[in-house]
């Protein structure tokens, strides 16, 4: 009998990931092609079905039981659509799913890439063993996906999970929505190389004081820190704070067991992590915040991939 | 054939409310006695039950299928427990649900106050038609009860929903819970008399300058705001701006299509709600701000006591 495997396609603006996975998020096989986002989605949707043919040619045990699409921007998940994405402005109201599966003649389930990221992470990463979770994913902007009571949880309207604009400060700093105190602005990029930039006019020994001022990431920070850079070490403490804060909000209204945090900023690691974690605890009310853990991706960006097989063995009722 | 009907207990720190209620939330009949808090338990339960058998010999087509318990404090769901409650100090880890049963001889089920109050608006009140509320309830403190995809939500530990203590200002006001920021801080009793406090020294003329400022209440406030105070109305203003604010914390992460506000300070009612309701709209982000409404409950302080009832339906498969 052949091994049923489910294809995880995850759009980006840039690439789109691809590969074959396991019921148990056994990565078979993985590769990727271009998106060539203003290329008509039909044709990304066309080289990604015969690049999924193309891997079960390889791979003659497996049968394809049905895909995961993760993608960047608004969705709608019963009907496969993607409606629109900052970073792929030519692609409206796409119906990704329908496409698809008429493609590869099975089922085929959409979901954004912030939540295939999210279950990922619980099915087969830092998520195992907890069915309230939280995913936290920090770069330059700031995405979340949640499992509440073992099921991906979206909202009315699937546009739930925005861990980003939870608001910490309404006086605060204003966050690329528009809004006021999002922890977006704090923690996402733009936060953390505007405290450096604030903090350096105080540090001129600072190992960041060295680079040309808007040259400097955040992982040059998270560099400095590494070797013992007081201002970097300063800069990532404040984040992991500001991270903490936020995280209480969400543990003492959802009562969650598990926070996991991972993107590009969370390389920092425990300059980041150890701080928002006691900051967590701190905010938190003594019954939610006792049970809640706090601990960084396992699966990288491989996530999205394995999250998006995820759901749709999930959805087939496959696990 | 006897009409099937539910009991709904509502514990308060003074009174016990309790009621009988049918599958579709009508009250058939309701009374309260003391709760008497400084006996044992047991004999509050034990008053309750004859209460109960009371008004059943008095409705003699009903038949008693099952019974709700809403107390105040924290509670485990599964077992009927009330671990221990603020207001009823002598209260300690005491097996509501089973002795309630034992007497009564029918399922017992146990939340605790705010979650039964926002399961009754969700099912007979100002929540019906939707599948995802926030109840939140104003008053001394800030309550919180959420339903999400039409089932009541309670986190992994029956901790969650606890809206009161959402955070809205890392460097805020402390509160009652000894947290910086919270809500509760801001919109309960205590955060809108500081506002009138502070308020008054530059108001000499306002209506609450006539009162002693040890003795003015919520109450009193909204009064001065019904006559046109300004101090008043700007006090409530800002208090629904507050409210507003955390409220999008929650349409950013959940999603819901629904915030039922109820409690004594609502009563303040369009000068809190109004600005509550503009303040949630601007600071949620466009897909799930659109959809979200915002009302008044209306069910008053019968809302715990029919959800307390709904709930033991609910439980039983019976709705």
């Amino acid at each position: 009998m052949k091994q049923p495997v489910y294809a995880g396609v995850d759009v980006g603006g840039t690439y789109v990931k691809i590969g074959l996975v396991t019921r148990e998020g056994e990565i078979i096989r993985k590769t990727q092609i271009p998106s060539q986002i203003h290329q008509p989605a039909e044709n990304m949707l066309t080289r990604a079905a015969q690049t999924i043919q193309q891997l079960l040619r390889e791979e003659k045990s497996c049968k394809l039981k049905g895909a995961g699409i993760g993608t960047a921007g608004a969705v709608n998940v019963d009907e496969g659509i993607l409606y629109e994405a900052p970073n792929m402005p030519d692609w409206k109201d796409e119906p990704f799913g329908r496409i698809l599966s008429e493609l590869l003649k099975v089922p085929v389930v959409l979901d954004n890439d912030a939540n295939v990221a999210a279950w990922g992470e619980y099915a087969y990463g830092a998520g195992r063993g907890s069915r309230y979770m939280l995913m936290v994913t920090l770069g330059t902007g700031v995405g979340g996906g949640l499992v509440l009571d073992g099921k991906p949880y979206r909202g009315a309207e699937d546009a739930g999970g925005e861990f980003g604009h939870v608001k910490i400060d309404f006086d605060g700093w204003t966050c690329g929505c528009g809004s006021q105190g999002c922890v977006e602005a704090y923690v996402g990029t733009r936060g953390i190389l505007k405290r450096v930039h604030t903090g350096l006019v105080h540090a001129p020994d600072s190992l960041l004081a060295k680079m040309e001022p808007e040259k400097i990431m955040p992982v040059d920070v998270s560099r400095a820190a590494d070797q013992g850079d007081v201002l970097a070490i300063e800069v990532l403490r404040q984040t992991g704070e500001y991270l903490g804060y936020a995280l209480s909000n969400i543990v003492n209204l959802l009562n969650i067991q598990r926070v996991v945090v991972g993107g590009g900023v969370a390389k920092a690691g425990e300059w980041i992590l150890k701080p928002a974690y006691e900051a967590m605890r701190t905010y938190s009310m003594r019954v939610p915040g006792r049970i809640v853990d706090l601990v960084p991706a396992e699966l990288g960006n491989s996530a999205g991939l394995v999250g998006a097989a995820w759901l749709s063995a999930f959805r087939a009722g496959d696990l």
